[in-house]
């Protein structure tokens, strides 16, 4: 196992009817921004919840954060917070208004020019205003992490930072509140949560055999109660282990002592930036070729996977190896995520531009053994034509 | 899934060589008071790495705290805090040392009878010393959670409380550091860590199947390594995967939102408050017998263990109950613990005697659904002779 620091502040209040724990997080004499996305937390009762939770406390809406969260549409924000005195920020909404929202709060007390916390990946933030959260959509576990990712779609850029000054200071986890998602981003969250935990695990062994058994925990979690959360979405216990699963996939314990690859979604995230294709879903195209592309030196966490989280046993190494890649490919569709760029009427014609644009910001070779190079990324998008 | 809120602010640095991250986390004018046992770890070294890392500080050392840390052994410590105005406690130790800093940190600003923060489960503690620990001996999760168990013996007590006010600010677990342990002190950790993790687990099915894999990952990593961790004590990685189990069998997520019994250790504390036996011991001797006791209220989870913790398959229902309950008693002998009263000289006739203490104390229907009734906690312990 290697060294780590482990290290989660952030006070999840999970289950129903918890929306009213606002009322104790946030003081009384706080400002507050409250940031959201489109109008659905309107429509299914969240934000009537949560105004009745912040009562008497000085609240200024912020409406409009999109998925992928834009610099340009959060600067307006970060301005509000100067100029109105902002104390806390409350993101209420899916993953990309929570990653927004980190985004805000690093912003609003630094001098310099914002973007530059983006593009050092989060290594210049030095503080933060508090960060509160209200997670309609289970998927990034950004509700649980110090993690955010930021697009920039006037320069065609979608980067991630982090940083320990951005971990919400609580998050509150309905899982009726995600009853009224539609299915594609129910299906996108439980696609998205899967991959990061594949980041985490899908490596080779270090040995570290409680990562390892979570991991794979969720795994089986989020094959079980997936399929079974989307076709029939308010059965509150299959739902409440989607959002737990989500949470707990990115929450830090999978990950600590271990080798990450995140190869996938940084290569996903070129799609989302060139294409505009969900992000779950670029994570779909990319994975399965990946890991066909990775089978060497990822060969024994390839067949610990295989077994444990598929039940494969029976054939030669390669062709359980083969199995499980397959069976990888087969969840997603299952879920209704296609897995070929030809699904997103893309051609192959992206795959040399993903490598150079990744090469062109110091990413031309990643992966855990840093060997996925600008002419194998290519190679592996071809491959997902 | 119940409702719940998980909170766990404590940062763990993990690993070799981690104590010297000590100074990092101490401020360098912290007035501290340092906190342990016996002289082990002086002769293992670990006593020498953190004077190293705790350099210019003005240190207090304070020596003696005992296996079941005793109220009349760390009030002179409470004492030595508040004429000294100490800043921070660090404690040096095992599961013992570090809940007795809990105490020590809880008691230093207290004005009332300190006593009383231990009788009232730690309800009245509105603040507390930071605490830092570096801990020696994998087992009671002390050092990632906010509990602590204290014993009176001028009283025949062992009583434990809670507080979020004694999380450690941060908590060293070098696996390196508990090389040199007793292997009678590494099988009672094994234990501990693997009855804490039943005692949030064989209850009844909520449906919350991300706690439920986590348990059954932690009780399979034990088993497995447990054996192993004992047969070569230097083995890194197995000692590590111990240290990172048990820690994770008490850090809160195994537990949230599921119900909890603990009957075993409340059961197991008046043992070692009557006869002194290790608390380990203690919670092999009552486990197997409670489990048997209640096999109808536990029916589901039982089966649930039995299949996924033992692989067992084969039989009827009652067949593979039992054949569970069986394994763990084996677990526990196989690792060198005894699970009958005899084995420590002791008879049945302190069943009624331990049935009596804990009504005497409120605790007259304790378990899950409060059905252990002192005639049942009688029995238990009858069975257990």
């Amino acid at each position: 196992m290697d060294n780590f620091t482990f290290h989660n502040p952030t006070r999840l209040h999970f289950g129903r009817g918890q929306i009213e724990q606002i009322s104790s997080e946030i003081p009384t004499d706080a400002k507050v921004l409250l940031l959201a996305g489109g109008g659905s937390v309107k429509s299914n009762g969240v934000y009537d919840q949560v105004k009745a939770a912040l009562s008497e406390r000085t609240v200024i809406e912020h409406w409009g954060v999109e998925a992928n969260p834009d610099f340009d549409t959060l600067m307006p924000a970060v301005r509000i917070c100067r100029e109105k005195k902002i104390d806390w920020v409350l993101a209420v909404g899916g993953g990309s208004v929570l990653d927004g929202a980190k985004f805000v709060c690093a912003a609003a007390p630094y001098a310099g020019d914002p973007w530059s916390l983006v593009e050092d990946f989060g290594s210049s933030i030095t503080s933060a205003l508090p960060l509160g959260t209200v997670l309609t959509l289970p998927a990034t576990g950004s509700e649980a992490n110090s993690a955010s990712v930021i697009s920039r779609r006037a320069m065609s850029l979608k980067l991630p930072f982090m940083s320990p000054h951005v971990f919400p200071q609580f998050s509150i986890l309905d899982p009726e509140t995600t009853f009224s998602l539609p299915p594609r981003q129910v299906a996108n969250g439980i696609g998205d949560a899967f991959c990061h935990v594949v980041e985490q695990y899908l490596t080779f062994p270090t040995h570290a055999a409680v990562q390892d058994e979570f991991a794979e925990s969720i795994f089986r979690v989020l094959i079980k109660v997936g399929p079974k959360t989307l076709a029939d979405p308010t059965d509150y216990d299959a739902r409440a282990n989607l959002v737990w699963a989500a949470t707990c996939a990115l929450q830090g314990l999978v990950g600590c002592g271990v080798p990450h690859d995140w190869s996938s979604h940084m290569i996903g995230h070129e799609l989302t930036a060139l294409h505009g294709i969900d992000h779950a879903r670029t994570l779909a195209i990319v994975l399965p070729n990946l890991l066909e592309a990775q089978r060497a030196t990822k060969r024994e966490k390839l067949l610990q996977y295989a077994e444990r989280v598929w039940g494969i046993n029976a054939g030669c190494e390669d062709e359980r190896i083969s199995q499980g890649i397959e069976k990888t490919r087969e969840f997603y569709e299952t879920i209704g995520i296609p897995t070929r760029l030809k699904d997103y009427e893309v051609t192959a014609d992206v795959a040399p531009i993903v490598a150079a644009r990744l090469a062109g910001r110091g990413m031309g070779a990643i992966g855990e053994h840093a060997d996925l190079t600008p002419d194998r990324i290519e190679a592996i998008l071809r491959a997902a034509a």
